[in-house]
This record gives structure tokens, C-alpha cells and sequence, in this order.
């Protein structure tokens, strides 16, 4: 792909940025690209059902939901033989390139979009150059559509690392001569914003067999130009939903009748906010999306609250979770309101094992435009990478999480988020120099 | 119409509530109503646009919304011709009768329901006996349905009282021998329920000329066979909605860059419930309906109130919408957000003439199914009519609020709200006494 | 007593308020007063434990500051044979004169000062003309040290009124030469700001064979010249307390460690305020004392509530503590502190009858300086005389509570309250009249 | 010192805490201790204004608080010339001891106690033994009885390690030889638990000559044996006062009239808990000691909150501290109240130098009694020693804060805190020798 190509392609992602379990026209899309692009190279294709354990989803949209996107995936023009393997919320793609004998080799990117509206602002380089996003109130705001790209891109690297492979290998201690023996899959796994999407690929059967796992994120406030070998401090995090119910009332006429979930929900908001630090580690707290209520004159009967908290380690996300249900229960009783609380989706802590980590950190100083390398940084935030790097780990393997910085306006889940497109080149050299190098001499 | 059409047509109405300008399929359904029984009787039948000052409509929902329910009453079959003079959301007629020399005795009757979901449980007899709300999340749960029946009920009553009425009136002073003489209205007013459509109403044309108004409600604690001849305290109210904003930032990565509106939102409602009582009399405060937030790992960078203000007078009223904005500014300041308030539908206080009252417990303690009648009570909650009786009244006319008692399972404004369908009679037989007693020798 | 002896009592006592319980200085300073002037006219005299059942006693603070408050007495150098009866917190006083047959008629007044600072503005006349509270930190707030001043000129003016009775009684029908026959009851009741020592008064024997019993206040907002004849509408009240506790911890060091009971207790406070209005009628709740914490540094393990509910009915004040038990339950098992709730003490309503309100009323409206005189008016408050006057009542008798206006440049229990001395003079004179009345030709 | 005599010693402080700034009886014994144990071995000993730069002392308590801690240090029986000397809360002594030409090495020891209640448990030792606080109240809850006790301790150990150096001193690798050569000086440190202290110490000429600094803690959840040779990661702190004022009023009568304080105050609280945890280190707030309101039944015209915010740089302490301002403001704001911010102690960060942090860990490893050596922790706590520390290693010298591990039941800062007597000889030890280390053959 040329550089072109890719900005191409990351500009259609970007436009059409799809949330969690919604990535109908983003998972079409990729498979288009990767048929037209790699077609006979591609040992192996898996598409939605077949690349995710579809019982291990986490966070699923209702169907109404699904069916809204799903419709609107359509109307955008992919192709229909494709979507109908989504239906139902079932997204995501395995692809698979063979290359003789040799370890098996993962690399993960994650996909899907924030439910959060673009900036229209004339300085936000999307809406300048026309490809903000179509979809109001969804957006791009975390680089996901640069992953799916350097994906795509490190594929056809790999793809075409073989070729010519025979004559090329008289030297191996030549790096650009190297090519990758083995095998190699992409994962393009949906739904991490919701940190849903992870569990269901680690406990797909493609993961088994893996023997070197390498994610990838972009940007984390390290600027073009920076590659961090190996990312760790993944916060442990878990989502609560919870439901407040109470009874309705003339707010008018019988205020006193009501049980006033809104009143129950802002004493749990501000309660939650302020559970105590902890002396042993980062911990979070987020009430991220609140509701409640029907009517100015009616006295709330009902409220909800998402939650997520986190924890530099499971022990002290578990810590936040413990306190976020006191608080809940206890502002349901002190408005007389019942609670139903439900734990959403979860993810673990993770680490960058060093062996990758080496690798990583050389291939990247030697690439082009990478003008420093992090051996080591801390994310401080949550992933559910973090699963399928414990799921190669616990068998035995190893698994690196791959910073590759960018120049971003805005910050992260931010409205005027954007990535330096030169960057995703650097992530793609990076990943296949390094991918090659584990399927070269090992 | 016999007892059985009332209860038809109330049913009818119950099965399709619709809120504060998106009674397309009632309104329709009246106009259907009037033309068939009451046909040349009518001499005026003003619908929609006619029946309203429309630019004096407070509290219409956006267009998508109105589309909706617009289409939905095209879909459930009514008259094309009256809906489309509906189109944009102005709902409501005004029917008048003609009946010689005489004052003008106007009837108010509000008709739209409300935006909650009515109970399915078998013990509630609309589920049970098949006429539970259609539309899922909105419900007559205040009985508007049945003030909408008492109308057409009240209609026919007068303009039966005009026949034959030469011969009757040969004695004045036998009150069963009355009938009507002077002009009645009959005010089918929209958006009661958003205290939107009173004003609206009473800015037309219709009100001027009005000596008499009644106004009615079902219902309101008194059960069956209690008439209230006089509802006085009318709490002032007023509508207020504040939109918090902030900005977003990723929850795990950078919680400090956020600027949470849901923080703000919190403690504002925790402190709307805490605005002083006041000393000179009743005030009231809901946060009836709250949102605010995208996604449970994004810090919340929007946030929405919509609340509600009463006063038992209007002076009361506007000191609690002083303290609501002073929570609302100092809520968003201390977390670092802006926040916009507009303020919506308000409405003032108002009085029963005593003249009226008179009448209308006379009348009452001779309706056959009224076994207790009650001068005056006290309403506690907030009504629009206030707006047509103050036109009224200004104008030099009387005005007179009635209650009709019924027997309701679950209090105004609760999933288990319902009438007793034989307080439907009384209601007519009361209010069409009176009004054919102020039409006779006055 | 002269008009200036008045002035000079009244400043007196206000130069030296004593909180509930803590009355010793004014309680022996009113039976110098009682002894000097009025001295073999007084049939009984009981102080303190005489005066009072001391077991119901309620609200009575530890013994540090009953001896604080004593010793301050004694250097104040009030008579030792007086002080020494009223050890412990056993204040107040009865006076008694007979006078031949007839009613017995109790007049109550109560003592006490309140815990608050008195403005030094030179604005504020007891700063400008020198008596200020001497007693930093408690201020006679609310008029008490007036009632007391009226209370002893009643007295004189009865213990005078039968004087020289025998040759003027040849014609009752003059109302200026009426006297009184039969007993009268001064009751100088301690402690009413805290309720404590209405019920004390109400179980003593004192009360038992009162047929008629005034009691009465100056100011609420009536303007000097103004009476209010039987005030009605007395909040039932109750006082609580609520002692959280948690755990400290080092706040730097351990922060998650302690169980927070300020957190519990701010969380409560916002609550409090937060309990629904009521349809039937007042409620009010203040959380009137709050405290906790030990060391900035320490997250802190106790703080504690000193809370009041009222509501216009028994029912209504029952509501609000149920509810408030509720909120200090929750936000103590919120932040997993527990809660001890103590109630304190309460007080009824009570209603003026309207035999003795029309001779209130009457005599008033011949009073010199009365300028308006209104028959019936609301409290709004509450007060413990209810405890008496209900106790009256139900062994058959009659009560009224009289209002004396005044001008009070700032309101009640503020830092510039005071009052217009000349309307001391109004209350004794309808009061005195009043009793003259009852003891006249009933 | 025998080890009885430690214990004695260290259980006498134990038993008369006395928190900052009221140091009476503490220094008076200190001073004796020195006086009779070392007499002319010390070369100087500067007591209270002559050991600190009294204008630089932070968070003084008022004249009258200060006074009754003066007099029950007189009544205690302490050396009257001594005490004199404190007189206004000028405490803390500095105590010299010279061998000859050689470094200036400086001991700091905190001196001061907590406003806590001591456990009266019979599982408490103090209790069980006899030695809980007399001070009820106060209490040693942070070890700064063993800290002093350590002080006397080494001052002794240094003061012999001169005597009967020359014979001795042939083998200076024998470090059981090593015999101490320069100026010692111990910082008997007052005010440490308010942050107050340390730069009124650190203002004084007495450290401006000091080469070396040692500073030492007792406990910090580390067990008796073992020793932290260098503690990092001091909180930045800062204390802050908030004043809130409203206006009174009669909390049954005018509700409405009352500018809550109280309500402001809760308002606060709930908030400060809630300020966002920040992605660059850690940060901690906590409002210590609240109160407000006079009365039950008088709405709250005052309040206020001691609060104190950490960081763990100093950009995140004024992060905090900016933030608490905010919410202090808005929270006053929203219920009309006016706030007064003051700030009071501050203390700024610091770090362990690596030179002596070697020797501290060299010598411990050799004490008898240690079984464990760490060379680095983190304190998650703040100590205004960082301002001693920071003024030694601006003058070109180094610093180095130890940790003593010692078993204590209870927490720092809780009402069972205790320390393992044993461990005061390890501190003795292990400093003494690091002490004659630098005094050796530097």
C-alpha cells in the first residue's frame, strides 16, 4: 500500500466510525480490502461468528440498536454476503497469511468507534478536509480506524515478506533481507471501547496456538516520531450498570408519595466520586452515562447509572467495585429506592514480556522517521488486549503492547482527537520489522 | 350518548395517550366525534391552528418527535384532512354551540396524556380488560382521557337542552325544566401536562367573549360521588431546563482533564431538593428528568435538567426559580462547566368565583350518584387553566374550577392510575346543570 | 414598677443570657425581684426543683457546663441561699397569690437565652447603649428577657389589683374597676429554645388545677402596637441527635484505611435537607449543630448532628423523623461508619380555645398604645408552652398564647435582635387586663 | 541509657502528649533529660526562641488554648525557668555536642503529639501498662515519644563515642572502634503533625552549618527488625481553613431567611472528596475537623473546614489546592454564603540522598536486631522534615530520611497505635553508628 493508500483508508474509516459490536460497515470494509488486496495470500479468513466466541461478548447493544447500524452498514453500499455474517452483533475479522515452518506470530488491532460527537470546528484537520465523521454522535476518538489501517498495511508487508523469499535469504544477518517464515494472524477485534470484545477473541480458538502476541495503540500522548517497545500498567477495570426504581408521584400534589430515584442516583454520583485513594495504587471511578426520570412533574421512579472503575492492580479495582456497591445500595435505601446492579464487562492487568520488548524496541530504532524509542512507558489506562496477552502468556508464549506515538490535537475520547497520518507508517514498519524478525531465525 | 358510548370512548382515548402536542390521533378523534353526533348542531368547530394562539404555545418537542407521532396517528387510521390541519404540532379545538340570547359559558377540558409507561399488571383493569396504553411509555395517567369524554358528553348535553325548549319553558323555577339559552364553548385544550397549552388558548380569540368558565378535573384524591364545587390553590409553576457543559477526557487515561457535567448535575439536584421551605407558604422542586454522559469510560462533558418550580404564589414561585439558578450556576462553577437555563412553560395562580361555586354545588347536590359535595379544596398541584380563568376574570367574567371525584387505584401521575368510568356521568351531569342553569335565567 | 424599672430589669437580664438549664443567674435575679417587690403578696413562692418535675427534664447539657454557667453566676454575685437550690440545672420558678375565691388563672412565661453572639454593631441599640450580652457567645435572641420583665409586672399589677378591691367593687360593669378574685400562677418556665422545659412545667403539680392559662410571646414580626389575641399553628417539633463513627486513618499515608465520618455526616446533611415536601401540610428540618473530625491530617472518625424536625401536625413531624432516621442510616452505612440516634425533645401543637381569644382580644382592643389588635394569627414555629397549655386543656380548662408585637430590627434568634421596650408596657396591661377579666364575674 | 531506662522515658512523653505548638512539658523534659544525663558534654543547647525562627513558625493556636497547656506543664511539676522560656508556644530544643574538627552532622527528631483519644482498651497496652495518655484528647499516635526517646539516645551514644577515643581510635577499620570527630546536632523538631514546625527550624542559623542530615521515623507498617535506610516520596502538602458565613435565622419560623452555612459547608465536603484523581501521581484530600451552627433550631450562620490536599510533586499539591478553592467558593456561593480562605502549613517534597542512604543501610545491616535492610521506600505521607532536608542540600550538604520498622497494633494516627520498645534501641543503634561513620575518617 502506498502512503496514499493508507490515508485513504484510514479517511473512510474515520468517516464512518462504528461502537462497540456496531462495526457492520468497518469489519466489510477490511474484509474487502484484505480480499482485493492480499486475495491467494490469505491462508485463512474468519469473519465475525467464526473469529469471535460469540457466547463470550461482553457489553452487547439491544437489537434495536444493532439492527439501526446494521441497516445503516447496508445503505452505505458493503457488500451483503458479508454483513449477513455480522448480523446480530457477531463483528470482527481473523485473517491468516502461511509462510512454511516457523512460530505462530499474532498482532492485534482493535476497531471500533466512541459514541461521542466529532468536533466541527474548522481547525479539526476531519471536518477541514471533509472526512469528520457521517455518523452523528459516533466518532473516531481514539484511533482505532489508524489501527485497522496499520493492520491491513503490516499484513500486505508480511504478505509480501515471503515473496521472493527463496532467493533473498542468502544472508540473514542482512535485516532488510529478512523475511518471515511461519505464521502469522491478524486479529481485528471489535469492541474494546467497552472493553467487550477481547474476552470473546482470547477465548476463540485462534488465539491457541499463538506464540508471539504484539498489540498496538497509537498516539497515548507520545508524539510522532516516538515508539514506545513496551507499554505496561494496564489498569484492571470492570463496568456496573446500575438501576435505581422508586415510585412516581405528582410532583406537585403528593411530593412526599414519591421515591425519588434521581435523588438516589445524584447522592450515589457524588458518593462515588469520592471513594477514598488508595495508598497502594492508581484506582478510577467514573459515572459515565446517567439517567433518570420521565417528566418535570413527575417525581423520577427511575434511574440508571454507568459506571467503570479501575485499579493498578485486580485487588484494587475489586477495592473500587466493593465500595461503588455500597454506595449504590446505601443511596437506594436512603431514598427508600431498590438497585439492581449489574457487572458489565471486565478486564485484567497485563505485562510487556521483555523478550518482545527487545525486539521491538531494536526494530523500531532502526526504522525510518522514529527518532526516539521508550523502552518502557505506563499506559494508565485499561485494555482488554490485556486478555488475549494473558491468553498467549498462560500458554506459554509471550506478548508485547506496542506504543506508536502521533502528534493528536486533542486528547484521547476527546471531540477534537486526530492522528498524524505519518505515524501510521512508523507503526507499520515497527510491527512487520519485528513480526519478520521473530519468524526469521528464531 | 349512553353510558356504554362514554366508556367506549374514553377506552378509545386511554388505549392512545398522547403528550403535550402530539394529541394528532385525539384531537382527530374528537373532531370525528363532534361531527358525527352533534353535526349541525355545532356552530363553530375550530381545530388546530384555529383553535390556538399558536405562537403563544409553550414546551413543543422538536420536529422529529412531532413527525413521529404524527405518523403514527396517520397510521391508526384517522381523517387525513383534520390531521394534516394538526401538522406541526398544533393540536386542540374549540367547539361552539349557538343557542339564542344569552351569556357565553365556556368548558375547559385538557386532553393529552403523559410520557410514562402505564402498569401491565393483571390487577390494573386497563391491562386487564385490553385498553392499556398502545403507545409504550406513555399512558393517561392523570385522566384526561376521561375529561376528553365528560367534553363531548357535556356538548351533547346542551345541545339536547336547546331542543324542544320552547315548550319546556314554561316555568323557569322547576330546575329540571332548564335549558340552555346563550352561546357555549367547549375548549379542548393541548399540553396541559407541560403547562404549555393554556396560554396558547388563552390567547385566542375564543376566550374574549366568555362570561362564564368552567374548568374540570377527575379524580384528585376525592372518590367516587364527591363533587369539589371551587378548586382554589393553584401553585404557580415554572419550567426550567439547564444544560451542563464540560469537556470530556479519557477516564482511565487523564480523569483530571475532564470537566465532569455529571459531577455538576449531581450536586446541583442534591441541592435543588435543598432550597429552603419557606415560611409564607408551599413551594415545591423536581429534577424530573435527568441525563447526562456518553460512555461509562469517558469523563461526562454534557449534562441536562429538566425541572419543575411551584409556588403557592407566584412570588414563592419566582423565589424558588432564583435559588434553582443560583444551584444551577454555582454547580456548574465548582466543576469547572458552563451551563445554559432556559426557562420553559410557566403558569400563575387563580381563584373560583365564588358565584360560580354556588351553582355548581347546587346543581351537584341534586345529581343523581353525588352523595357528598364539597364547597371548596385545595388543589396543590399546578393547572394551565389558570391562564383561560384569569382572561376570563380580567375580561370581568367568572371562572370556577370543579373536581369530579373517582375511584383511582394509583395516585395522578403513577403506572397504576385509572378512573371509575361511573364518575364520567356525574361530571356531565353536574357541569351541563350548571352551565344550562347559568344559560337559563340569569 | 415604673416604665423605667421595666427598662432596667429587661436590660438586666439581657446583659446576661443564659442558655437552657443554665438560667441560675436570672432565676435568682426574678426571685429577688418577686421577694423585694411584691414580698408578703406572694401566697407561695417555688424555685427550681419546687418548680419544676425535675425527671422530665429534657435536653439538659453535661454537668461541665452547668457549673461553668453556675460558677458565672455566683461571681455574678446572686443571692447563694437561691443558687445553691437551683444546682444541677434545676431553674425556673412558680409565684403564687391568692385572692379569695374564684378561677385560678397561670400565666407562662419562659427565661432562657440562646447559644448565638450578639452583634456589636454599633447600630444594634444594646451595643450602643451598653448592654450587650456580657456572656460572650449567648444572646437573648428572642425576647425571653422581655417575657420575664412582663411576667413580673403582671404580678404586681394583680398583687395591686386586689388591693383596695373591697370599696371599689360596688360596680363591676366598670372595667377599670374590676380586680381579680381567685389564684394566679406565674410560671417562669427555663429552657424552652431547646423544648426542654415546657414538659418539666406541664408534670409538676403546679399546672394540675389551672383553669385558665395564657402564655405569651413579643415580636413575631408584629410591629410595636400590634396584638395578636391566640396564635395558633405551633409546629409539632423534634429535636435528634446523631453520633457517627468510623475509623481515622493517616489521610496521607492511608487514606483508604479510615471510615469516614465526616463524609457520612456531609452526605447526610445534604439529605436532610433533601426530604420531600409534604402535601398536608409544614414540615421543616435543620441540621443545627454540626461537627467532627480531629486533625486535618487524621481522616476523620466521629462527627456528630444535632438536627430539629417539625411539621405542622404530630403525623407531619413523625413523617419527617422517619424519614430523617432513614438518611442518617444510609450515609452512615454509605461511608461504613455506624450511626447512633438519639432523639431529644419534643413538643405537640396546641390550638388557642376561643373563650379565652375573644377576652384577649377585647381587652386588648382598650389597651393604651394597641393600635391594631388581630384576633387569630400562626405561629410557625414551635414551642414547648404546648406542653402546658394541652395539659390544661385536657383537665377541662382553657389556654391562649398571646401575641405582643414589637418592633424587632432583626428577626428572631439573629445576631441584632431586639425589641421596643415600650411594648413591654402592652403586654402587661392586656395581659393584666385579661386576668383581671377571668377573676372578675366569671 | 539501659533499655529500662528508654522505655521509662519514652513512656513518660507517651503519657503527656501535647499536639503542636504546646510542647511545654515535652521540652522542659527533654531539656532536663539532656541537663542530667550529659551535662557538660553538651557544648550548647538552645531552647525554644533560640532553637527556631519563631516568625516562621506555621498553624500557632490561639493564646488561650496555648495557655492551659502551659499550665498544666506547670502543674506537672516541670522546671519553671525552663518553661518560661517556651512561654507563647515557642518550643522544640537544639542540642550540640562538639569532638573536634571534623563534619557538622544534624539528627532531626519530632516531638509533638495528635488531638486523638487514646484507646482505653485493656488490649491497648498503654492502657493495660498504665502509661495511656493523661492528656484526654491527645495522644501519642504517630511515635514521636520513641522519636524523642531515640534522640536522648543517640545524643548519648555520640557523646560517649568521644570519651576514651584516643586509645581506641589506633584501628579505624574497625568500625566497633570508630570513635565520632565534628560537631552533632540534635533537632528536638516541635509542630511536626500540622506541618508547622519544620520551617521554623529550617529558618533557624542553626542548620545552616549542617553537612549531613538525618531524619528518622518510627513504624510506617514496617515490623520491628526492620530498617528503611532512605524514605522517598514525601506529599507535598498544604493545610487549608475555609470560613464559611451566612446569616441566622428561626429554623421553624423563616427558613427561607437563613443563609445556611452549614449547608454550604456539606455542600464543600462532598465536593473536595470528589476532586478528579489526577494521571500524573498520586494526590489525596481530606477535610480533617469540621463544625458549624450555634442551636437546633437556628439555621446555621457559621462553619468552617480545616482540609489538607497532597500531591506527590508540588504541581499536583496546587492542583489540589486550586481545586479546593474552587469548590470552597462555588459551594459558599450556592447557599449565599460568603467563604474566607486561609492557607495554612505547607510543607514541599524531598529525596533521600544516595550517599547516605549507603552508610544508613551499611551500619543497619550490622545492628543487632535487624534482620532486614530495605534501601529505598516511599512514604505515601508528608513531613515538614523536607524543609530541613531541602535547606541542608541547597547549602551543597546531603540528607537522608530512615525508617525505623517497629510492630504497632493500631495504625498511625489511630487511637491504638503503639510501638515494639525494642525498636527504639535499633534506632539508636543504627543511627549512632551511621553518625560516627560520617564523623570518621570521612
Amino acid at each position: 500500500m502506498t502512503a496514499d493508500d493508507l490515508v485513504t483508508l484510514r479517511r473512510d474509516l474515520h468517516r464512518r466510525p462504528e461502537p462497540a459490536w456496531r462495526e457492520f460497515y468497518t469489519t466489510a470494509r477490511i474484509v474487502d480490502e484484505l480480499e482485493s488486496r492480499l486475495g491467494d495470500d490469505l491462508a485463512e479468513l474468519h469473519v465475525g461468528p467464526e473469529a469471535i466466541a460469540g457466547d463470550h461478548r461482553l457489553a452487547v447493544p439491544d437489537d434495536a440498536e444493532l439492527t439501526r447500524w446494521y441497516e445503516q452498514a447496508r445503505e452505505a453500499g458493503v457488500d451483503d454476503d458479508v454483513l449477513e455474517r455480522l448480523e446480530g452483533g457477531y463483528t470482527g475479522a481473523v485473517a491468516v497469511i502461511e509462510r512454511g515452518e516457523g512460530p505462530t506470530v499474532g498482532l492485534r488491532v482493535d476497531i471500533d468507534g466512541l459514541p461521542q460527537t466529532e468536533s466541527g470546528d474548522p481547525t479539526h484537520r476531519p471536518a477541514a478536509e471533509g472526512f469528520r465523521s457521517d455518523h452523528e454522535g459516533a466518532m473516531h476518538a481514539c484511533g482505532h480506524d489508524a489501527h485497522a489501517t496499520i493492520g491491513i498495511g503490516v499484513l500486505e508487508r508480511i504478505a509480501e515478506s515471503g515473496e521472493g523469499l527463496d532467493e533473498s535469504r542468502s544472508s540473514s544477518e542482512q535485516r532488510s533481507d529478512v523475511g518471515f517464515e511461519g505464521t502469522f494472524k491478524l486479529f481485528f477485534q471489535p469492541a474494546e471501547e467497552v472493553v467487550g470484545g477481547g474476552k470473546s477473541m482470547a477465548e476463540s480458538d485462534h488465539i491457541r496456538d499463538v506464540d508471539y502476541l504484539l498489540a498496538v495503540h497509537i498516539g497515548l500522548d507520545h508524539p510522532t516520531g516516538e515508539i514506545v517497545a513496551g507499554i505496561d500498567g494496564f489498569l484492571a477495570v470492570s463496568h456496573l450498570e446500575a438501576e435505581f426504581t422508586g415510585a412516581s408521584a405528582h410532583a406537585g400534589g403528593h411530593p412526599e408519595q414519591g421515591r425519588n430515584a434521581v435523588q438516589a442516583m445524584a447522592t450515589a454520583v457524588q458518593n462515588l466520586y469520592g471513594i477514598p485513594r488508595h495508598s497502594e495504587g492508581k484506582t478510577r471511578v467514573n459515572a459515565g452515562v446517567v439517567e433518570g426520570g420521565s417528566a418535570a412533574n413527575v417525581i423520577p421512579a427511575e434511574a440508571r447509572i454507568v459506571a467503570e472503575v479501575r485499579g493498578e492492580t485486580t485487588e484494587l479495582m475489586e477495592y473500587m467495585k466493593g465500595r461503588t456497591r455500597q454506595v449504590l445500595r446505601s443511596a437506594a435505601a436512603m431514598h427508600d429506592c431498590e438497585v439492581e446492579i449489574g457487572i458489565g464487562a471486565e478486564a485484567p492487568s497485563a505485562t510487556s514480556d521483555q523478550e518482545l520488548v527487545s525486539i521491538v524496541a531494536d526494530v523500531a530504532g532502526e526504522t525510518a522517521g522514529v527518532e526516539r524509542v521508550l523502552e518502557r512507558d505506563e499506559l494508565g489506562g485499561s485494555e482488554d488486549a490485556t486478555y488475549l496477552m494473558r491468553a498467549v502468556q498462560e500458554n506459554g508464549g509471550s506478548a508485547c503492547y506496542v506504543g506508536v506515538g502521533t502528534d493528536h490535537p486533542g486528547g484521547h475520547h476527546t471531540a477534537t482527537f486526530d492522528v498524524d497520518e505519518d505515524s501510521i507508517q512508523h507503526g507499520i514498519e515497527t510491527l512487520a520489522g519485528a513480526i519478520e524478525r521473530l519468524g526469521d531465525d528464531q
